[in-house]
């Protein structure tokens, strides 16, 4: 009997994974102030992203990444000329020197390891797993960066694990994104261990679909199609997404998590290939977590974006940012549909 | 001109200390899943506190901060018979092998710092500056406790920091606490800068208060009692609120914020002897957090007590906790009134 993947659970479980990235607020917040002094920078006046940026010595990827979880807990505000300024909370309570300021209360956390691991990030902007020697913990695969994609046991690990999440979103994937009698193949780049395409095939009897990814990525998705029984329709094809050619004969490319590993240059990279190998009328799917559009928040997003930063090379986006990738592709946007744990769909149609 | 602390903080810096403590989330749930496999010894059925506690071998501090922060998490719940159980949530998603089992997601982070320690003060039960070398962490004093209150310098610039956090609550304490006429003297018990004091010496010109505490803090107390311009009440004296004789004149003792440090033993030990030491007629106030009655939650509470329980001998109690310390000591409880950032005034009178 193989397993089904067309039934949602019954309980959300979004406040788990809520809970378990509390973490990012803590190491945000007193880097913010045990480190950079972020706060007595906007005592004079509202600056720019980029101005604060630049005082503050941050890329654009770890400004993004702290000033949204700081705008998330009500500690920055955009102003009407989109100046990041203090809200009245923070000039209260964290510019230096106030009655009420309790930024010392929050500072005695700012040598704890997670804070200074954090600071380490923002700084270099790099994922744990570039520094030589720092153990494969990157949940990507890139050339001088040691990825725990790279070995079958850790790839087999962590490729299960991460699935643990997908198992959840996938049949509300497949229930919630539109597949008609037109669509008859999906391309699943970075489909890992195929999850979404297999609850895609379960759900659809007429489908067909192929997984890219890395060799060794592939191995758990080749059990995974037995397991659930579509294996008869599920092709795995290795590969490098960045390099390597991309079928040119599906009509749905799916992007399901993976745009949030990597920063715009490579994200844009990613869409316009994927652009290019759909036939008209074809349609690139991003199923991922959305920022709201200014940025500012949600709170659990920020953190979520935090945990990106820190593990990949990506962050979380805003909606926003990626209909300007798929725009700037060729794509025209259609409207986001929600899905589970924060995720939604956005597809780009080709004309 | 004299400094005030009077007039409370315009707006509630709550938010700042909830997201503060959010790595406590991270690490209980870590802790819980990866090292202790909590979920696994409720799936056949639900447990009294006590043999779950058993089974994993904790104490009954670390239990209690555990089980509030996994009950306020949403994933364990008390049945009628007052038995630990696992939610519907936790059943479908953190217990092993099942479809939609998020473990080995969350896993991953099992080998952070941030949990490993957390891991060894759950086992241990000892606050982090207890073990020899770690450099005075520890914001108690204990013999054999490397406390950062012993040398001047680590005593000053942490009883500021916490100040921090006080100088926000003391004027909204000091607008709550009911003081009448009859009420000629007040005792501080740890009282540290003695600003909880201040607070009820400018609002109340006819009272007189004592800050007792160690002679270290008591030079920041000095300090603030010339800056706030009532010196001329407040009397300084040092002492062990564990060992030496506390003052009989005072009608009012305070203990704000200093039972959370102390273990339920230690906790009733100061309760008989603040009791003792007062008149008849006279009140012992407990300034402090309430976890809810049965201790299931909140969440930003139950995440406090894991930060008491990681830097103290402590953590949060419930008012009908402090209710049995005071009723044990001879004292009728009053209604709980609450102040700012969590915090209440539990008073007990003296008949």
């Amino acid at each position: 009997m193989p397993q089904s993947c067309t039934t949602p659970p019954q309980s959300d479980p979004t406040p788990i994974f809520e809970a378990f990235r509390g973490n990012y607020a803590t190491e945000l917040l007193c880097a913010a102030i045990g480190h950079f002094n972020l706060f007595a920078h906007l005592t004079d006046g509202a600056l720019s992203f980029d101005e604060l940026r630049g005082r503050l010595g941050l890329d654009q990827r770890p400004a993004n990444v702290l000033i949204t979880a700081l705008r998330a807990m009500g500690l920055l505000l955009a102003d009407v000329r989109g100046n990041l300024d203090l809200t009245p909370l923070a000039r209260e309570h964290l510019t230096p020197g106030g009655p009420f300021d309790v930024s010392d209360y929050v500072g005695l956390a700012a040598n704890n390891p997670g804070v200074l691991e954090m600071v380490e990030r923002l700084r270099s902007n790099r994922p744990a797993g570039a520094k030589p020697g720092a153990g494969g913990a990157s949940f990507i695969y890139r050339e001088g960066i040691e990825s725990a994609m790279e070995t079958e046991a850790s790839a087999r690990r962590l490729t299960l694990a991460l699935a643990g999440r997908a198992k959840n979103v996938a049949p509300v994937l497949a229930a919630k994104l539109p597949i008609d009698e037109d669509v008859r193949k999906v391309l699943d780049v970075g489909g890992g261990t195929g999850i979404y395409s297999i609850a895609l095939l379960q759900r659809h009897q007429h489908l067909k679909a192929v997984v890219f990814d890395r060799a060794e990525v592939l191995k758990v998705a080749l059990e995974m199609g037995n397991d659930y029984g579509v294996a008869d329709r599920l092709e795995l094809l290795p590969g490098d997404m960045f390099a390597d050619e991309l079928p040119q004969d599906c009509d749905l490319i799916l992007l399901s998590n993976i745009l949030h590993d990597w920063d715009v240059p490579q994200c844009q990279k990613l869409v316009n290939r994927c652009a290019a190998a759909l036939p008209p009328r074809g349609q690139l799917v991003i199923h991922d977590v959305f920022l709201s559009d200014d940025l500012g928040g949600p709170l659990p997003l920020a953190l979520y974006s935090a945990a990106l930063f820190t593990l990949t090379e990506g962050r979380a986006y805003s909606a926003t940012e990626y209909r300007k990738m798929l725009t700037t592709a060729g794509l025209h946007p259609k409207p986001v549909i929600p899905t589970l744990i924060h995720c939604g769909l956005l597809a780009g149609v080709k004309r």
